[in-house]
């Protein structure tokens, strides 16, 4: 349940206002030097505070790896045990919080599913866990077959308007002013992963990205290629024609998303993935407590107006783990 | 690879033009009664050729159930194998498909990931393997919890058009008049899941149904609650307020589709998919083969028109199977 | 939990006096050709009958095997399903084995795991199982990699007598003459592992050996190496000193039984099974139904006077499974 | 490979010489009160240095749970991060070790595998690994249902001799005095576990005990009920009866150890395990080096006399992660 892959397998831990995050990645093969700072500026990408437009909780993020690497940093092939310390860490004054649900956040569910959740932040339900994310990917990526592999997003949308950073900034600055949270779609593109990965019929490789993005905290949609657009269209637009050079085949066009019967087949592979605005308390709000009796939220201009932004370095850190998943499990 | 789930695991095997198709259903508990109409109707629902808007292959699609049941049919608790015969399995003439690749296929793609493909129709990759997952849903939805618990999908748009059934066979019937296919889109909405259902962080209940929507032959793309629509709102439009009524807890709204967290909270569980056109051959097309030597596909009026009429009881199938997994993995 | 293996995973099905036995063998590469003489002279070597020392049931185990077959028989690297109908098949008459419980037999245990239990015969406990697990070992050793290990086990010791062919015969036809059965050790020797199979610290290969020898019926102890013996052995007699010839590193004694720290280390892998005797009915004999009440269970000669027998050709299934399973799971 | 269970999953990773031991324990129920004094306790168990006839190693061995706990200890149903930082933690001198393979050690199978070892100690291999056991067993050990269960081992034979505690301390002590290790036999006896527990047919009760024990270092063997003694009995010596008091269903005698066609019968479960002796080096030794050149390591007495003594703490945890993993995931 805390654990992901089947190869190369990330499982955390850790609740955003408990003493540290963590995590253990198993199956990284022997003899690969891990690079620290492609790890710091990974978490540096998905740290708030590092611009205007994401929250401001100060935090140094800096993991710490414990296990499976020799002095100079070397994989052992035996598991990478890391943690970060939570300096941000905070108890006793959650009174509110620990009462009364908050819409859309999990405190009901985990209620439900638990029986108790943690009264300080979203505890396990936090953002926060995505943290462990950043820094498995980051360490995935350095595998050698993972570096010959570009993973990379970007927002192509907030609020329903699509357009250049400057525009998409704007967004996100008006929604900022009223105190208010907007939605947003992030963009991934995955080049030089070599036809003939991933394993029909359940563990297709649009699947397991499908269950991967809608992993993330927020996530709402996901779709491949044409995606939904697809829906729409007649087969006779969406054909890939095949053709070859100097004996590489390869489609004229890409409506498949670089995946056909769930095995890429060498093409660029691309999704998106729909990202719901974080509530918002503008005003007081009604709500109620665990014993259903109703009490009032009162209303506090939300952390983090958009967490496409910050969910751009996550979608790349979770495409990554299932590509290297893939790769290693997979003669190619 | 070819198992789904953890708790109630469908393992399936059969290539479409192959001696049969099956499964095994491990996990079902003792003593529940199967009915073996409820597998039949349900295989019925997916079968081709019952009616003009679907292809005309014409198989009975019987399973044999062949272990885990009394004589009278109480399940053992012990896994249930079943098979169902390819009685359309035809063999040798299939030369020009063996040579040259078909476009949006997975005959490219299966020859990269193991060396070869089946040439008789699509093989593993044939919707054909669905029949194992509708009887295998069939046998789930008789679970006595599952029966409660009722799981309805419908298709809600066509080639862009959203609209009564009338409108949406108009659609299909004049794709079908020019040999062409078209895509389309499939709600499914799932109600009486008790709250507290699903696991974070990896076994989020979205992010199965994802993974398991996203199986399905010519997904392209899964959102639930406002899925995509989220990403154009700001949050003070998405909040579900909560409620609650003689101690029972709900929300007032449902724009999280009946998941909080990963975790359902007692509201419906609404998810859409996204299905592609089948496709299409209307003229000669131009490929190439194994070695990428250039060569032509015949045209030809491409089978079925629009395979999302077809992966409704599918969907329903493979919800079920999440659902009950789930709810066989968790105390409620 | 009816699924053993990783990469390679025999998931199987069945009761003893049900309508058949099957399984699905997932994980198999493309392209390896299937020699069926194989699978029938390994499923004959388990078929009771074959000999006056063990029991008559006739049927003829001739497996079907359903997909993941070329006509040709070369695998397509998709799930292989197999069945094998029971032709000894029969219901009705099994009223007195349905009410009381037989001693040392699972019908109690499956009755509290499950709520009930199969009154023909051991339903899935029966050893008939195995015949599945001898196919799937004998599909399993024909991958090329696998074709170049030996993997062989015979009986070394019944009824506490270790010796000849004939001594051992002996024990079990005087056995045989009272009724009674008899105990015993098989012992397997895996040659032509390759150095550096095995997964630490879980997945250590004598503990994957160790879990798949105790899941055959009558299984009552695993030892590998010098197992037991070892401990009342001192340190000074128990290292094996490493050589070299050629730069091929290797031990000159073999204590470790071909493991060290759960990793192959290209030396014979060993490892003996013990047997305990099928349940005996030589007389009457006093036992409960399900409600506690007392019953007389009828006194009846055995049919298998040494489950150690039949179980040789399934040791070497099992280890051919676990073998295969870490070589196509390892890079090598 | 790092991970054990299923329902309650033990994850961990560390090098005996590296920063940390840890472990990630997922799957624990809510609302569970955790005594830091029952970990603590079973720590101390296993630690070295207790007495004069373990290893000298002096190390706290304080655990630090990170997450998955309210402030007062109350678990949260989420997972249970911790570590145990190595304070013994050295570098630098290793240089013989590195270059030299040590007989019976895991440093070639581990250059076999992963293409290096971690020079300084058994990194991975190391029995150090097993604190990570024993605090995982010490948390499980508190779930509600697992505090009506007993779980106790003990050292019932060393070098060959049976009999009181003072008689194995003497073995030990003679061994000592030579410089010498020993082997030995550890029971492990389990009372109140219900019966209905395990999951055949490849995950019955007793396979999955032989697999945890044999995870164990230095473990060469498993047995359960009458054992390898079975081998040697007849039939009609190996029947336990069946009985009834008071409508509660029970055996006279348990030769089958507690478990029956893999699934608990109510009766104690009763294994053994049996130990090797450590590798001692009385006096020089020939071996050879990573490229097979010849080489000498030194003499000098082996640390710890008897692992079996050590070990009982540990067969006990693993005993618990799995009694308290079948207990989750079985409705009893």
């Amino acid at each position: 349940m805390n654990t992901f892959g089947r190869n190369l397998r990330l499982t955390t831990f850790g609740e955003s206002h408990g003493k540290a995050m963590g995590g253990i990645l198993d199956g990284m093969p022997g003899g690969v030097k891990i690079d620290m700072d492609i790890i710091l500026r990974e978490t540096a990408r998905r740290r708030p505070g590092q611009s205007h437009l994401v929250t401001a909780r100060n935090e140094k993020d800096i993991p710490e790896l414990l296990s499976g690497l020799t002095d100079d940093m070397v994989t052992l092939g035996t598991p990478i045990g890391f943690i970060v310390r939570n300096s941000d860490q905070r108890s006793g004054d959650y009174g509110e919080m620990a009462e009364l649900y908050r819409p859309n956040h999990a405190d009901f569910t985990y209620d439900m599913r638990y029986g108790l959740h943690e009264p300080r932040g979203g505890g396990r339900a936090s953002a926060r866990e995505t943290l462990n994310w950043v820094i498995g990917g980051a360490i995935a990526r350095q595998i050698p077959d993972m570096k010959k592999i570009s993973v990379d997003a970007k927002v192509i949308a907030i609020g329903g308007v699509s357009g250049t950073p400057e525009e998409l900034t704007k967004v996100v600055e008006e929604a900022m002013k009223r105190g208010d949270s907007v939605g947003g779609v992030v963009e991934c593109v995955i080049k030089g992963v070599p036809a003939g990965i991933g394993n029909p019929v359940f563990g297709k490789l649009h699947a397991r990205l499908a269950q991967a993005m809608m992993s993330i905290n927020a996530a709402k949609g996901f779709e491949y290629g044409d995606g939904f657009a697809a829906a729409s269209m007649f087969g006779t637009e969406h054909a890939d024609i095949f053709t070859s050079e100097n004996g590489h085949i390869y489609t004229l066009t890409n409506h498949s998303g670089g995946i056909q019967g769930g095995i890429s087949n060498g093409m660029p592979i691309s999704f998106r993935v729909a990202f719901k605005p974080t509530p918002t308390l503008l005003r007081d709000i009604e709500t109620v407590d665990k014993e259903g009796r109703p009490g009032i939220l009162k209303g506090k201009g939300r952390h983090d107006p958009c967490v496409a932004l910050r969910a751009v370095p996550v979608v790349e850190a979770m495409a990554v783990l299932v590509i290297a998943d893939e790769m290693l499990g997979t003669k190619h």
